[in-house]
């Protein structure tokens, strides 16, 4: 039935569709299903005893505190951490330079309302998160794209991109989502030179710069930035704003993510946070500080880096052993997918299909390009399952692409 | 410094400025300040005892689903829980009537974020929720108004205001924030039928409906408009959506409210969630659901009802007896707030400067109206300090108030 309200939608809203892939993958929450479809850590990995320890020291801290209203910014202590944390690689950050968000998503929100009109086009890799372009198509940005390879961005496609007059670059250069890849040191020197050149400014998302499982940390976009501009002093006030989150590294069920920026732009965020959600849960950052403090953080990502390398391992080994010809998927050196190109003539829409009768669920590629492309990609997580289930899953996708191969061929 | 990213700030946002009320009442952070400025719950009440036990019940009940991603709807034992506790009160709600958000903040968002174009005029109560204003002046609203009395919005300017063309009409019936009057009975059946008339949907924000002290509940205009329209069964589709929240009744810190509206703006809002932050916290979710359930959000509101009317009798008793002449006040029946004027040449906001000076604290009233008048109005709280704070803050509040009236005789 069309109600009063129903007739009423923002244009920047008409389009909003109920997602058919998010439809279809509602089954996977049954038990049966291996899904290799979120981007969820592996839930057998929460430090559960650690949550318990916490939750006594904030009530027993922090008390009533805990439970009412707070800052639009987050909590000092919380702030603190992570401007010490940031501080480790680089750069030397104050609580001036974090804002506190409900997840990185709410970041990649606010950068919407802060600084986009409708009609600018932002800079975005092709592939590239789908919740990015979910948040900004709302404020009706359009697209201007790179490429990715396995070095991630590709120079030649920035430099052609650059040059329709991007309101900003959103890049992703640790074990991107949805394609694996990690953007090389020299194609990060070359973005920030690229960037500043054009006088456009850099947005580096990184949910999953801890979770590298082979190689060398590199350093980030913000940390390059400061250093090419010599802005070597506490308080940085440069060309990147860089967002990162607790959802990987220890639980994405808080809804808990940070920015790091210069502090006029914490601040102009910090204005539309307040209007969005005036602030993020006190109980949530509380304990968040509380699990983190004390180094015990450091050892749990220890300890989700060898656990998630072994499930990584696991899928590579199974996709060359179940996977018929003309598959080529990505090798990530961290993070939680592989991604995976089926020969171009088949649909990974029409492979989910077949696959969920299978019991056996990804996500196609189509929602991470821009433009609908890459309908035959497939981005698959590796870290919400066991070495088994991954075996399992992987051989019955295997024989769900050998009968398509097969039916097409 | 100027950044690459201070100059490309969204027109929308380019008029945002740090409220100087809000820089003013940083100090109310000081133990020494009386600060009836906040909107703020007594924090002495929350029931920490209770917390613990559910924290205890959610990680032995749910471990680490309560730690990890969940739907964008919000978990469904709490949309139960909220759709059969909807549904005490005359109308038939079932979950998909229902919207869990991070606040009601957030719920106001998404209604700007889903239904207002650049130019549309929302139909606001003079004075009104201020958060609601901040949260659409972003989508670029303008405002209609309809001034309130001692019974809330009078009929005559909202038929002259409907005549504008309101996209839709928001209404705050019970103890108002921030004027604290309730919308009579007759009142809200006229406002329901002008609205059906008119064909303009209502958005009714009830976050204290609960914390009544005297005097009986009236009906809230969702049931009024399902009564108006015969909409007996269950499956609300009417022209209301209605918002609460756990702020006031159980804790703000969770930031945790609900939509109440028909299911296919339920949907939508959804699918603007879903951009804005994913979904509200897990663990918050489940938390909220064990404090609530078994009965005793309900004895606990009670306990509320009690401790809050002490706090409103004591802070009118002392305004009577602290206030000079010239100065009048409302008289909730319930909520958070008594709101009072001040000699039409005197500056609220001048007041609060000398306020502050004697460590007492309130909010002026020109930022709850849409014009920027109000100046001699302002927003005394009594929930969240005992009936000794409130006798001394109040006698502060009056002996500024007269040194200002003297000054300005």
């Amino acid at each position: 039935m069309q109600t009063r309200w129903a007739d009423r939608y923002a244009l920047r809203t008409q389009g909003m569709r109920s997602s058919a892939i998010r439809e279809l993958l509602k089954v996977t929450a049954e038990p049966e299903v291996i899904s290799f479809a979120g981007g969820l850590p592996g839930a057998d990995l929460f430090p559960l005893d650690e949550f318990r320890r916490a939750y006594e020291r904030v009530m027993g801290e922090h008390g009533p505190a805990a439970l009412q209203y707070s800052t639009t910014e987050g909590e000092r202590p919380l702030r603190e951490m992570i401007a010490r944390h940031t501080s480790r690689y680089g750069i030397v950050v104050t609580i001036d330079n974090v804002l506190i968000t409900t997840g990185s998503q709410q970041a990649l929100d606010l950068i919407g309302k802060v600084f986009i009109n409708p009609g600018d086009h932002v800079l975005v890799e092709r592939p590239t998160y789908l919740g990015a372009l979910q948040a900004w198509s709302t404020y009706q940005a359009e697209y201007l794209t790179a490429r990715i390879d396995e070095h991630g961005m590709r120079i030649d496609d920035l430099e052609a991109a650059f040059r329709g007059g991007p309101k900003f670059v959103y890049a992703l250069p640790n074990f991107q989502n949805p394609a694996g890849v990690t953007l090389s040191l020299e194609r990060r020197e070359a973005l920030v030179r690229l960037a500043d050149e054009h006088g456009v400014p850099i947005l580096e998302d990184d949910p999953y710069g801890q979770l590298r499982y082979d190689g060398d940390h590199l350093p980030s976009l913000v940390t390059l930035d400061a250093a090419y501009r010599g802005l070597g002093g506490p308080g940085y006030s440069g060309n990147v704003i860089y967002l990162s989150t607790f959802s990987k590294i220890l639980a994405p069920g808080l809804r808990l993510g940070w920015v790091i920026g210069p502090p006029d732009v914490i601040q102009r965020l910090a204005q539309a946070k307040q209007g969005a959600d005036l602030h993020t849960s006190t109980l949530v950052q509380l304990l968040a500080y509380e699990v983190a403090r004390s180094g015990f953080l450091d050892r749990h990502v220890r300890r989700l880096r060898t656990a998630y390398a072994a499930r990584r391992d696991a899928m590579l080994a199974a996709m060359a052993e179940s996977f018929p010809p003309g598959v080529t998927w990505t090798r990530p050196a961290g993070g939680l997918f592989v991604w995976a190109a089926l020969p171009s003539s088949l649909d990974a829409n029409e492979l989910l299909r077949s696959a969920l009768e299978d019991k056996v669920a990804f996500v196609p590629g189509n929602p991470f390009f821009p433009d609908g492309s890459g309908r035959n990609m497939m981005r698959l997580n590796f870290t919400n399952s066991s070495v088994e289930r991954i075996q399992q899953g992987i051989a019955r996708l295997g024989r769900a692409i050998g009968r398509m191969s097969g039916s097409s061929a």
